[in-house]
């Protein structure tokens, strides 16, 4: 892990780059706005850490009303509870002995569940909570058109619902139904039409399992291209957005197509770069793949119209000026903004929170790497 | 940081996926294959640490017969003299005065160069150098055709040479010459008209530095891709290869091509996942992009010929077995062979050391995130 950069209260001008910053007034607007859609459209909120990594900004969004947070992994759950989190949701198989074990070990300090495709999967979730002592909360996930994971909704979702709720130790609480693929479709149309088919396969689900006496508490998903269109359907009951908190690149051309309702989410999260090399056509940038993620495309650069990232390697990124515009200086400062925010966070140990001109906050990604 | 899997001595079954693994057999080949290289083509081997940002690799490739290595990044730099190594190259432009002062720090305790390509810059390394009472090395980085940094060749070069040979506290040690764009053309003919191109730039300025009297102890450059072409060409002096110590799908597609000599190099890098979920169609290993740079393309499955990765998202790679071959278990291992190594490592706290069944070694990637 890189050493905490020794800079509360330091200038921007005070960062090494290349560095993660988040603005926090735009950080805070975002969590707000997600907050208020929840209430205003009667949803609970479960913001997923997989995005952020970072248990202060869970706390911050719990804060605004989530009712817990959603994990994709043992380690970002472990650090979450550790961070103050009190409910979490991993929203993924977990079929390891050893991480089951961790999980039911976290279930003594927390509220833990996780999610279910298969019979060994139940099974080894319920040996693990016998053996601590503890109660996990499971989940079925079905697959509602996304071609990952999950069971097939209606009858199988129904079965495995049934071998989890006579499980020792393992309490049935609901159906895990997310389209992650529907989350980026770039028209509006399509993803309203995903959901659309998502939503048929969860009420097909929830009827085989009220005429079986089983009720979810929890009908989960959504992401931040389809909260929306979840809530509206009347038949979830917790919206998992995670990329909302920051945006990113992917994310902001799919908000800015034609038919999106409010809320409107801002760019928080940027990579500072400075310049280190020029000629009379290109700028260079001290940032690349080890500092972006690039497997959605190079980043957008922030406050610089018509200048593009033409080249992305592992520490440099290529600036084309726009046309007329004068040049990159040496040593000058770029925001960059990613392509892709979850793995981009998931390359740095620290996140500074920007007020302004300051830093005022020096936040650990906490589960940076916490991939097992 | 994750904490350090306690596994030395472990069999390959305790480790808990995803975990990155290497091949120590096909890696101690790769190092020796590249250094008999050398050695037969009179060629110093100065290995590029961007790659693996590990400083125990590095012991092994010095030990080998390596003159020193290669860094991308102040913060690699000081890793490797951290771990043990006498000689860096920095092989890129370095200009803020933070960094500078890191670097002047450095080479109080190892022999030191970095690489230039504006007068800024030298005059920005010359002063930390002085302040620090040290010296530093500096080369002068020329264009041979890749488009992203270096000053043009012939009488441009030889005058940034003068200032860094006339700069306080500098030594003028040479040129940079790497084609960074050349190693992962596809066609070997292609590869060889880049270097042909990148071989007559060099030669220009060696001409011109020549008439006024500079002589370049360094002229380094070269990749995984390219290194038989620069050897070649009479004009290097020193390889500056990374990526053959693992090797990775894109190097390995290159690598197969028509007309390219020996030595090969083997893939000894995997991602180590495990299958959570399966349907008749697909299985589901939990590895994705926060365990394997997705920029290059998805990973390549090692032993299972005819089955493909068709998804790869944060924490899934979804796997399509081979027609007629039976399906994945729940629990199976697998090992991935990433698109990409260099930004795949840096995903990663430990790399674990695998001979047979056993692991072997647990080193550190003692740089992994140190961009700055």
């Amino acid at each position: 892990m890189q050493p905490e950069p020794g800079l509360r209260g330091a200038s921007l001008d005070a960062i090494e780059t290349p560095a993660l910053i988040v603005d926090l007034d735009a950080l805070e607007r975002n969590i707000a706005r997600m907050a208020a859609f929840g209430r205003q459209s009667r949803m609970r909120i479960r913001p997923h850490a997989k995005t952020h990594r970072c248990p202060a900004i869970a706390v911050k969004q719990v804060a605004a009303g989530a009712v817990g947070m959603c994990a994709q992994t043992v380690g970002e759950a472990e650090a979450l509870v550790e961070g103050g989190i009190a409910d979490v949701l991993v929203t993924n198989q977990v079929l390891a002995p050893g991480k089951l074990a961790r999980l039911a070990r976290l279930a003594e300090r927390a509220k833990v569940a996780l999610i279910c495709d298969s019979t060994e999967g139940v099974a080894a979730a319920s040996r693990a909570a016998a053996e601590h002592g503890v109660e996990l909360g499971a989940l079925v996930e079905i697959d509602v058109g996304m071609g990952r994971c999950g069971v097939l909704p209606g009858a199988p979702a129904r079965e495995l619902a049934q071998r989890i709720a006579d499980a020792p130790n393992l309490a049935f609480r609901g159906l895990q139904a997310y389209h992650g693929r529907a989350q980026h479709l770039p028209r509006h149309a399509d993803r309203q039409g995903a959901i659309r088919e998502a939503a048929e396969a969860v009420g097909e689900t929830l009827g085989a399992l009220d005429r079986a006496g089983l009720s979810a508490e929890i009908v989960g998903g959504a992401g931040t291209g389809t909260f929306r269109l979840e809530a509206a359907a009347g038949l979830w009951t917790e919206l998992q957005p995670g990329s909302y908190v920051f945006m990113d690149r992917e994310y902001a051309e799919i908000e800015g197509a034609a038919g999106q309702p409010e809320p409107d989410f801002e760019h928080s999260l940027f990579v500072l770069a400075g310049v280190i090399s020029r000629s009379e056509t290109r700028a260079v940038a001290d940032a690349g793949l080890k500092s972006l993620s690039g497997e959605k495309g190079p980043p957008l650069l922030q406050d610089l119209a018509g200048a593009a990232v033409i080249g992305l390697s592992d520490e440099h990124s290529v600036i084309a000026p726009a046309p007329g515009s004068a040049q990159l200086r040496l040593g000058e400062r770029v925001r960059l903004i990613p392509g892709h925010c979850d793995p981009t966070v998931n390359l740095h140990d620290w996140i500074l929170g920007i007020r302004g001109e300051r830093v005022e906050e020096i936040w650990p990604v906490a589960a940076r790497g916490a991939s097992s």
